[in-house]
């Protein structure tokens, strides 16, 4: 995926400095907590967290040294959530991996992310700087909130396009932006560029997040690593469902689906040609894309070149990706 | 409780401060995981941890101000780590009241904890102080591997007193050790005072869990505020239940009911029969004493007589509650 950004060349070498201190730390640990974790890290992702810390940092003197902890910090604190949501959403694969509960077991699993919210915060409290052990913790506690939201909300027709903002704030966006925030610190930028990235991380995780659920939908099953409909099946309402409902006379299957806990595979792909057949997915692009352009609007100040390049770059990552 | 402490009247008087302070930070949040975690903290618990943080405090300047945030977030982690506990276990009381999986479920659960989490180490970042960080990180990282390790041993005779002891080390020990390490520090006491409370956190965490799995077997279901011979309903091998084995030739009906995963009420019953018909308990009683000891050798440096009063008589509750 590394193609479609254009980071600066020292960035993407350092990027797999960052990955074997990720799988080094977790692999020099032993017993089967350990080995969960690294089955987990192993499986892959994106590592755009890890990517927007070092990414920040050159905003003034960049010093792997310095953003190694924290970006190893915040993919370990993205991973435990990621292990615990799929307990709470009883969720068998990821990224074409089984997870966690699937491949061990549920008890393994919660054990697992408490491990691993531990770990990151040990990683983190080497940089000596308790502002970064308050926003992680903040962002701790966002995305316990962000995934309650969203357990409370499956399969319910009763709550909005804010609702569904806030619960992605909560569990995407906060997390984005806690990696900005660290990474222009440790460059030792000034307070202005630090609000400013801050901000930038925040429209972005709003933006990925708002793509990701459009992928859910429109996406390709071998390229996401999952079967496509997965959140409509799941009842999880994103904001395609909420722009097609409000556009079709009679919303009566694809309600029916997204109340349903049972839906059928030929009743989910139905529910995907509604969506589909409405302009739910342009629109919900282009709510993407006003996240991405705040995102930009928010740097203009920030005068590195190559910092600049990288941010836009990752925001057009976000919403060209597959496509 | 409180009666059995010989405590500074000051500790008293400010036990109660950090209790309002618990409960009122947590009540002070909306949402459904505040909710649950205050039910949790008001379902009651020794306050343990926060008293040896006060105590700790005590050496050298004491100064509540700078120890009610360590003393309200190790409570916080130790009651992140029992919801998660009970989740795992598949417990449905504790003190006698629902647990947060009983009263709402699993996945609600599963997010308070990690609210917890989040929560204690947002308040903990307030001390500015990265070691605080780095060791409270490190007792949720034991944490999670020692309920790991109690899990994993199940219905198992195939494991040993060493084994039993680097459990409640890992899910005991050093969080006690923390709350001292923190309440000394703090206070500023010497590098050699600061060491000393460590291994005096330590080795009454033994004891202390020792004694509580004593109270298992020969404790009283009202002062317990649940049932007794729970563990070995679970099939949790705790030190009365090795020394019995040892000493008893026909181990058969003991070993059924442990190896067993559906005991009936007087296959326990009979099995509490059968170690207290051997000198288990002493014996047992004997090892926690032997730890407690250890604690009070480690202190002799302290010179305050009244930190020194109140560490002793933590030592005597240990061994002596409920008798």
């Amino acid at each position: 995926m590394s193609k479609v950004y254009s980071l600066p060349s020292h960035i993407k070498e350092d990027l797999k400095l960052v990955e074997e201190e990720l799988l080094g730390i977790v692999a020099s640990k032993k017993g089967k907590l350990a080995e969960a974790s690294l089955a987990t890290l192993k499986a892959g992702g994106k590592r755009l967290r890890p990517i927007l810390v070092l990414l920040a940092g050159t905003i003034n003197d960049y010093d792997l040294s310095k953003l190694m902890p924290a970006a190893v910090a915040v993919e370990l604190i993205h991973t435990a959530s990621l292990i615990h949501d799929d307990v709470l959403d009883g969720a068998d694969t990821r990224r074409g991996f089984p997870t966690v509960n699937a491949a061990w077991d549920e008890t393994i699993a919660i054990s697992t992310g408490d491990y691993l919210f531990g770990m990151a915060f040990e990683i983190l409290s080497k940089l000596n700087n308790p502002y970064f052990v308050k926003i992680m913790s903040e962002a701790v506690l966002a995305l316990s909130v962000g995934e309650l939201y969203q357990m409370k909300t499956y399969h319910s027709l009763n709550q909005t396009v804010d609702d569904y903002l806030f619960k992605i704030k909560n569990k995407t966006a906060f997390l984005f932006s806690v990696a900005c925030l660290m990474g222009a610190t440790l460059s030792g930028a000034k307070e202005t560029e630090i609000e400013a990235m801050g901000k930038y991380g925040e429209n972005l995780g709003m933006a990925f997040q708002i793509y990701d659920d459009v992928l859910d939908i429109s996406g390709d099953k071998e390229t996401l690593g999952k079967p496509i409909g997965i959140d409509l099946k799941d009842g999880i309402v994103t904001m395609p469902v909420f722009f097609a409902l409000e556009e079709i006379t009679t919303g009566e299957c694809l309600q029916k689906v997204v109340e349903n806990v049972n839906s059928t595979e030929e009743e989910i792909r139905e529910a995907i040609s509604i969506i589909e057949s409405t302009s739910a997915i342009e629109r919900t692009k282009d709510k993407a894309k006003k996240f991405i352009e705040r995102a930009l609007e928010s740097i203009e100040l920030i005068t590195d070149a190559g910092t600049k390049r990288g941010l836009y770059s990752i925001g057009e990552f976000v919403i060209d990706r597959y496509h």
